[in-house]
């Protein structure tokens, strides 16, 4: 049995996109011979759908497209996802489903069992678990298909009741296909591997793995769809971060031959995920909101310079417009440095001097601000106005600004809420500034894209005189690891005192990443590529005693 | 035996303040004879907690906590809501919890079965439903101790599909109490009290309940605890919006006298309890955080009006400064009724011209600009203008700027992100344009405090020529019953259609509310006082094809 895993980009809520490009799959199949064709989970309407899901008419134009879709299923079966409607008294109205499509018709419907509903994933939200599990027969083989989360479920500690696994196993299993929406995190990448590979020598059994690929806004997928044998090898990997449809034999999966074992963990490619995730985290939103051009405050920084190059990489070079927004304390070289990157990329760049304006508000608030010292408002102020220069810049002329604030920064609150925490989307907003700087050298590995200065002077924000983002900080390389493990690994006060880290530096940073959650409440998408970015995977209340 | 119902108004994650009130209430009820003290779900923490559940150090305070509170237990038994460990080796970590305390001890664990994860709940993040339930037997007394959602499962068309009243039921019950953190929407008052007669009725048990009181952040608990006899009568009912301790004898539930049913649902009361709930909300904000004063811009429209009117009542009116911002497309009397508004609350204002401002602006974009049309980009300058200088007023002086906005506002995208979109809170972003006008004319209902003139004439966001919200969008008569039906009840474009909205219309409205996902993204917390607010509970995409 020759199986076809069609790893496509889907968009949210747009049916007939989505089912033109699993139609094509069906037909490309089918040319090359497969006997079945599979598709990610949730392809028809796109994963996340959040609540358009509760819309009627949603779940009505998913079972229509279903329909299209079904008619192409001559001489060969397709497995789409898709939501199913709950034809039972009790419980959510909906299942996550996957439908096996035969002869033109729906012919059988799966439910996913296993809800995932942490972090980013709210899918008891919509959906009724299943608890029932039946094999899928076909071409004389018995099909264990599963969905997603259905397959994680191994562990010493298991976070569902059931294994919907250990179900179909005892019905008599030849092969196992999971169809997924696995997100993105440059350090879940071996994880996802080795569960699959796990559950792949647990059951015996080969898996065939279909993941999705391209950004939901926030949420990047990174396909990586895989075909595993019973010893836990993979077989076959298709590519990352883009489309791809590969047909694999099922007898391949018999032998060893050619397959290859997980790759242990490895950090290695740490930079070089990272940085395509971001370019296709920026690009999806672009092309998916129908904007083409981006705009950007170029502080001679590090932020900004990456942010760009990523940008340049997603948008083309010509379509990212740099603003240099010098002030009263805007250093030199900060200036030559932003000129020198926006022209290592053959980027536009405009310059507009803000000393003027920021005088023109603090002359207005003078009755009130009179005598006070130069103190945060007089700070926010030159911020505050660079935004509205960049957003009047965007309104005019149809740019999306992009955010170029760190997860370090967004952490401590070290940015000014209306002034450089503005922007459509956040694209290094889950990277800490260490890793900022990994990435910036990843960038100039082979050419020198980003002006060395930027990435070897001391990150200012240039809002006082000789001002240091260390006279209000913990250096980054202190600050960093205390954020991971707060952010990351919610570990408390008490459990990072005990894991050797300074008590006052701890309350310290404890007290800023508080304090700041009403900044981050307003900040604009992250592209996630950790395991805990801010955003919707990462509830804390505004209004708390923390601890 | 006499129980006494203890709502009380505690703070997310304030232990040592959560049990000092619980401790408080536990003393008092003993004065008073009482066997037995309730408090409301997850007191000890405070609900929501949100990802604060996810530190250890989180969960054993609230056990610490609840060690203290036993200690009071003597001659007396209380019921405490708070978080338990899952011992077993499955499932989510959590339980959420009642505990009962007696004899110093924690003496019995009961754990919630239905979990809500919809709207703004999302308790299967954090919890594992129970699906054993066992009676509580105290002084001879067999009593059904549920928790909030476990009661509201009684309908045709079930949500969960167990019940735990039936599985109590069973094994022979003589009293129903159920803890609750059930949060206020104006008109959700009448289906809370019939969901708990109902139950009375159905079990013919007598029924005592006690819900949250106080905002946490955007959620506002109204408090409104109750003792329903097995007729379904309201025997006894807690104040709304306070603090509140009250002792029923068991035997009163016995006979009807004195009881009264459950209202029909009147929307009479509707502005008052709103005006209430949002003076709350105020109120808990600046509390809970620690601030004494607001800030808000004075544009003498009706938004701001009513906002102050608000805040004044939450703060003192001296803590209320105004800020009247003229600009180019100002009228006379904008001025004079921003005036005549603060000088009525007896408020502090400051008056500040941005013409000069917004055109420093211009004449820096100018070499860009050029002789474009003054459009979309202009206006916002005027409005983000605006924004830096309550920002700094903020900044300096150290008040919250309140935002102004309504929901028929934020639904369409009618604001300026960044500009009048800004702001720590959002007062009236659940309030649809219409509703705000009966707000305010409930508040001048004895006394003339919003001056007539802010209530009468066209609304209009003065920053072009002549410019009439008229010009933008469809009257709010028009414009938001179609919102409600869209926001509130998820009607899609057909069925509104179908309902008999005007299909130009409809299409109109659906894009400017789909479009606006973005902006609505980065806005501030709204105070929730209708069953879909923006925020938390209603999560849209950003990058998607809507309906």
């Amino acid at each position: 049995m020759k199986i076809a895993l069609a790893q496509y980009n889907y968009h949210v809520g747009n049916f007939e996109g989505n089912t033109s490009k699993i139609i094509h799959g069906i037909e490309e199949a089918k040319k090359r011979n497969a006997d079945l064709v599979v598709f990610s989970e949730l392809a028809v309407c796109g994963y996340p759908s959040a609540d358009l899901l509760e819309f009627e008419e949603y779940i009505h134009k998913s079972y229509e497209s279903l329909e299209k879709i079904a008619a192409h299923c001559t001489g060969i079966a397709a497995v789409v996802g898709a939501p199913d409607k709950n034809q039972g008294p009790k419980g959510k109205p909906l299942y996550n489903a996957a439908f096996f499509l035969s002869n033109k018709k729906i012919t059988r419907v799966f439910h996913k069992g296993l809800l995932p509903n942490y972090d980013i994933f709210d899918e008891y939200r919509y959906f009724e678990p299943a608890n029932q599990f039946q094999v899928l027969e076909y071409k004389n083989k018995r099909i264990a298909l599963t969905i997603c989360e259905d397959l994680w479920n191994l562990n010493d500690n298991p976070l569902y009741l059931q294994n919907p696994m250990d179900k179909l196993y005892k019905q008599g299993v030849d092969l196992m296909i999971n169809i997924a929406a696995s997100p993105f995190s440059w350090n879940h990448i071996y994880e996802r591997k080795s569960m699959l590979s796990q559950n792949a020598a647990t059951y015996n059994l080969p898996m065939f793995y279909v993941n999705q690929v391209g950004a939901q806004t926030d949420v990047i997928f990174d396909g990586g769809s895989m075909v595993i044998n019973p010893q836990g090898e993979i077989v076959k990997e298709l590519a990352s971060f883009e489309e791809d449809l590969s047909i694999v034999e099922l007898s391949r999966t018999l032998s060893s031959e050619g397959s290859r074992p997980i790759p242990s963990q490895d950090t290695d490619q740490k930079n070089e995920r990272i940085y395509k995730a971001l370019i296709l985290g920026v690009k999806d939103y672009f092309q998916k909101l129908g904007f083409t051009k981006a705009i950007l405050g170029l502080s001679g920084g590090i932020d900004s310079a990456v942010t760009m190059v990523i940008a340049a990489e997603a948008l083309g070079a010509k379509n990212v417009l740099g603003v240099l927004m010098p002030g009263q304390f805007s250093s030199d070289h900060s200036i030559q440095d932003a000129q020198e990157l926006a022209e290592n990329l053959g980027s536009p760049y405009h310059t507009i001097q803000i000393t003027k304006t920021a005088h023109t508000f603090e002359q207005h608030l003078h009755p009130w601000f009179k005598d006070t010292d130069f103190n945060v408002a007089e700070e926010n102020i030159q911020a505050r106005t660079r935004a509205v220069y960049l957003m009047a810049l965007s309104n005019k002329f149809g740019h999306v600004l992009l955010n170029t604030s760190n997860k370090s920064e967004a952490a401590v609150g070290y940015g000014t809420l209306y002034g450089d925490m503005c922007g459509g989307m956040s694209v290094l907003g889950d990277l800490y500034k260490t890793e900022v700087f990994e990435l910036a050298r990843y960038i100039n590995r082979k050419k020198r894209i980003i002006p060395q200065n930027s990435i070897t002077k001391p990150p200012s924000a240039e809002l006082r005189p000789d001002q240091k983002d260390a006279d209000s900080l913990p250096e980054y390389n202190i600050l960093d690891p205390i954020l991971f493990e707060y952010i990351e690994n919610r570990k408390g006060p008490e459990a990072l005192y005990s894991m050797g880290f300074e008590q006052t530096m701890v309350d310290r940073v404890l007290k800023l990443v508080n304090y700041s959650e009403h900044k981050r409440f307003q900040t604009p998408p992250v592209l996630r590529v950790s395991l805990k970015s801010f955003g919707a995977g990462r509830k804390m209340p505004i209004v708390a005693k923390y601890l």
